[in-house]
């Protein structure tokens, strides 16, 4: 295990199984072949070819789009061919700075490749040496990664938020962060990486922000997402990442990040350049 | 003129024109086709192709490989067809934690296209919006950019020296800056990219640091390499990065990294990936 095996892990992803996911020009994401001839029985929304889907052209409007690909969705949900919906609503976007094409169900944002904001947030305290780093373990309960170590506040990025907006709403939901106190989280990196999995292609970039928060502040789980906060030493948290995958996959890229741009990473680190590189993909 | 603009010019080329340059099966470097057909005048030392420049095998130790490039390369400059050997040997590389596989003239570095380490140094006073940033004037006398603005101090890595030692000497020599005083400099990223000149081609990884100095402290320009050094609020150093080319074509992105890290670039930006990404190129 080393640095470079989670970025290795995140950026893994092979494109011959997947075939392009267009709303006209744009490249709205990726499917899987086999869930592309699935969407055949929605003839006059998913124009469905041998290396391309191509969403209906008529629906010339994101909410008609929202609407049509929403109803398809609870079809293909009730038959059981993709998971769960979970009824919040992703932007679906070309590039970071594009515009929305339409919205689609977070619960088949890897299903359909699409572009995938988020944050992920370094809660610290103190300074030098002395720095640790607030930790949550995830909820026993979660679907995904219960009971592993995450950053102490992640979100995706829901429809119709700012990214403040959604930093202050997941830093009072998640970790009982009050506002003034979340509000000095600074924007400090951006971690953006491909990774196929079963269900589809993870197409992923967070803003990465670093929030001192005082000595005596005590995150609280409030929402239920984390079992519990944990602070520790710097050097502690750098060796799980190093050692072990106890921490969620892409919390690890985030503390790689942190640990570069604090200067914990020497220069002479053989893979000082392949983890530049590796933290900052861009998407295909 | 914008951030991302600056980052497209350092990462313009197409190999189209090169060919590899081999050393056994190791990739060192990446050379024009019409300055590898001068070559093929030293056909016991390098193995020219068509598609392919591959250095005697026979030549088994960095040692021996570096005395005969060195012989041919003071013939190739002799005749013009190299531009002026600089006495200053860089070590060639394939990847960045790599053993060197000889050593070769920094004069020439383009011309072959090796593996180009070395380091920017953000010289930083004051704190938060006060917050100024030493920049330095090149020489007036200097043959490449002469006048334009820099980095406070900036060095190439030349072989035998650690990536402390290089920094802590450049400081001494370029800026006047106190053993003690550099030694605290943080090092904090690392920005790379390959771009595409008459001579060759630039692959360049820098190390970036930031160096804090007190108030007090004025830098002094000692080898001649600086005409002046000027103290300058960051949101001026922003703008004249933003909206001209004052600075030395890489210092842009040493300074729109360092604006990234620091905050200072809204999470809005639409550029925010295509930045991220586009500091962190990996060498091809």
């Amino acid at each position: 295990m080393a640095f470079l095996d989670h970025i290795r892990a995140c950026n893994a992803y092979s494109l011959g199984d997947f075939v392009p996911f267009r709303v006209g020009p744009a490249k709205a994401g990726w499917i899987r072949r086999e869930l592309s001839l699935e969407l055949r029985r929605f003839g006059s929304l998913f124009h469905v070819f041998e290396d391309l889907v191509h969403l209906e052209p008529n629906l010339r409007t994101a909410a008609d789009r929202t609407e049509a690909v929403a109803e398809a969705l609870a079809v293909l949900a009730e038959d059981g061919v993709i998971g769960r919906l979970r009824g919040e609503m992703y932007p679906v976007i070309e590039s970071l700075g594009a515009e929305p094409l339409f919205e689609i169900d977070r619960g088949v944002a890897t299903e359909f490749g699409i572009a995938n904001r988020g944050f992920h947030l370094n809660g610290l305290v103190g300074e030098g040496a002395d720095t640790r780093m607030w930790v949550a373990r995830r909820a026993l309960t979660k679907s995904t990664f219960p009971g592993r170590l995450d950053n102490m506040v992640a979100g995706g990025h829901p429809a119709g938020l700012s990214a403040r907006e959604n930093l202050l709403k997941e830093c009072a939901e998640e970790a009982g962060i009050p506002e003034d106190l979340a509000a000095r989280a600074i924007p400090v990196s951006m971690v953006s990486y491909t990774m196929e999995v079963p269900a589809g292609l993870r197409r992923h970039a967070f803003w990465s922000y670093d929030l001192r928060v005082p000595a005596d502040f005590v995150p609280q789980p409030v929402d239920g997402e984390v079992h519990e906060f944990l602070l520790m030493p710097v050097d502690e948290v750098a060796r799980i990442v190093e050692t072990s995958d106890e921490f969620k996959y892409n919390c690890n890229l985030v503390i790689i990040d942190w640990l570069m741009r604090t200067g914990r990473l020497d220069p002479e680190h053989p893979d000082f350049h392949a983890l530049s590189v590796g933290l900052h993909q861009p998407w295909p």
